[in-house]
């Protein structure tokens, strides 16, 4: 029996609530903001805000949205049909501390016509400074949560996020990468099932891979200047979102809900004409380091484990 | 004779001299931050910055150049060729005091394969606050500088600049508005000597209109509740800049100089979840006046001058 688009939308409603839960329990005493809405031409959501005092703003937003869209906004997509069904979670935390990173989440549904189906999604991270060790731990993790799955899956994501989450005009990646895919169906060799299993991986893996990475930062002492860098880097994020990012293009070209797909954005950016970092300096070590393809999992040593 | 490339050119580069002497005037003790650059396929520019007193952030790009273009380019822009010249001058500042506005100023010039030309340009306000009078100001002076031209200029360059200054995904206009204009040619009823004459004076009066709009406003007391919606209102224009904006978009697709193109984006930027203002507030007042069609001349009196 195949998986119904009610059974995954349910899944995800559950996944956003176990996320939620997992943040609040780090963010303690800081409780998510929920908005129900609902969009005209069919379905809605629940968006969920924080600002807390570890996250100083994040976003978990679910939605299921239904009908027919505009041809146009199909055809740039490359999707043939009228009738659609998407529904998915989707993530991002800025945290306060500029040591720890910023991380993005998406798991999606999508259905055309009834008959045409795939999966979507990926996680990857921004930090302000990149730490080796933090960028291996989250290489290594999403290579086994891949692994568990297809020992093809790793290579190919971790390639298509770094091709993905870069940023053309600054010639930077938005930060260490991670994993993305799309249009994940039944028509090679895995089934319905299987797909539906690594989504749900993805998913439920995420609020302990951040749990990790953002414990060993948030109480870090940090400088004025190092927060005027996270500013910078997050001004690189919101170039990246409003510029680039073909998921917040196409909702704020098809009336989505604004505040929802904004959520991404951060609380503070900053620009200067031609800002330049100091030779040698920790900024200027992550600049550096803003590229496609390297091997993060076996950086600081060099070889393989 | 016809007015050359050569002419327009040399003569947008005294407009920028100008602009900038009259600019360090005003921003006493500090002066531009010059950078000369060249494009490889042809041409370059000087672009000058400005981090001041009263101008936190601040540029004026001229540039010149020419070459061939991605037919892909052009074909988003409606325009058929292949050789190209173009030659503008674009500002925007970003003031300290969030009690005054920001403006963006552009004047530019276009040819085609040698044998079609066209002048492009405006002047549109984004106020942090809306202050009514100097609204009307604006908007009087930019009449004065159409009549002197056409008495067709105004409104219909008044629309165009409602309708390009609009950001879609908020419902709202950048500020409030100005003037813009594009493929002014000499297929009509203007002769190119005519819109050559406007496209200049409309460079030349922009530190004259400016100048009174600052100097009103730069020494008036803020609050740190001010600064934080100034930061607001900055992230709407850094949202128009980059997901909205043509101009921007064709630069950063077409791998124009970044750190000139984004010469416009505000030192600071905040978002935060679903942002509300207070009822009644200045605040309030802004945001409800960020609508097309506002006749700014007689918004105060309701009645014709």
């Amino acid at each position: 029996m195949s998986i119904s688009k009610e059974t995954i939308s349910k899944r995800f409603q559950e996944i956003q609530d176990h996320i939620c839960g997992q943040i609040e329990a780090i963010d303690k005493g800081h409780r998510f903001k929920e908005d129900l809405w609902q969009r005209e031409a069919g379905g809605g959501g629940r968006t969920r805000a924080i600002e807390g005092s570890v996250i100083e703003k994040g976003g978990v937003n679910f939605s299921e949205v239904y009908g027919k869209l505009p041809k146009q906004a199909f055809k740039s997509l490359g999707i043939e049909g009228e009738e659609f069904f998407a529904t998915g979670v989707s993530i991002v935390f800025h945290p306060k501390n500029p040591h720890g990173p910023i991380i993005h989440m998406n798991i999606r549904y999508f259905e055309m016509d009834g008959d045409q189906w795939w999966f979507g999604g990926g996680i990857d991270l921004t930090p302000h400074y990149i730490d080796i060790d933090q960028a291996a731990y989250f290489h290594r993790n999403l290579r086994s949560i891949c692994n568990k799955h297809s020992i093809t899956y790793y290579d190919k994501f971790k390639e298509w996020a770094d091709n993905y989450f870069y940023i053309p005009h600054r010639k930077e990646t938005r930060g260490i990468g991670g994993i993305f895919f799309d249009r994940l169906d039944d028509k090679g060799s895995f089934s319905k099932e299987a797909r539906w299993a690594f989504v749900q991986d993805v998913g439920m893996v995420f609020p302990i891979i951040y749990n990790e990475l953002i414990s060993a930062k948030a109480n870090i002492p940090y400088t004025d200047k190092q927060v005027e860098w996270q500013n910078y880097r997050r001004g690189r994020y919101a170039e990246f979102n409003l510029a680039w990012d073909r998921g917040t293009k196409f909702g704020l070209h098809t009336g989505g809900r604004t505040e929802s797909i904004l959520m991404s954005m951060p609380p503070l950016a900053k620009w200067s004409y031609d800002h330049q970092v100091e030779p040698n300096s920790s900024e200027a070590f992550t600049k550096a380091h803003l590229k496609k393809g390297i091997d993060w999992i076996n950086y600081s040593t060099g070889k393989e484990e």
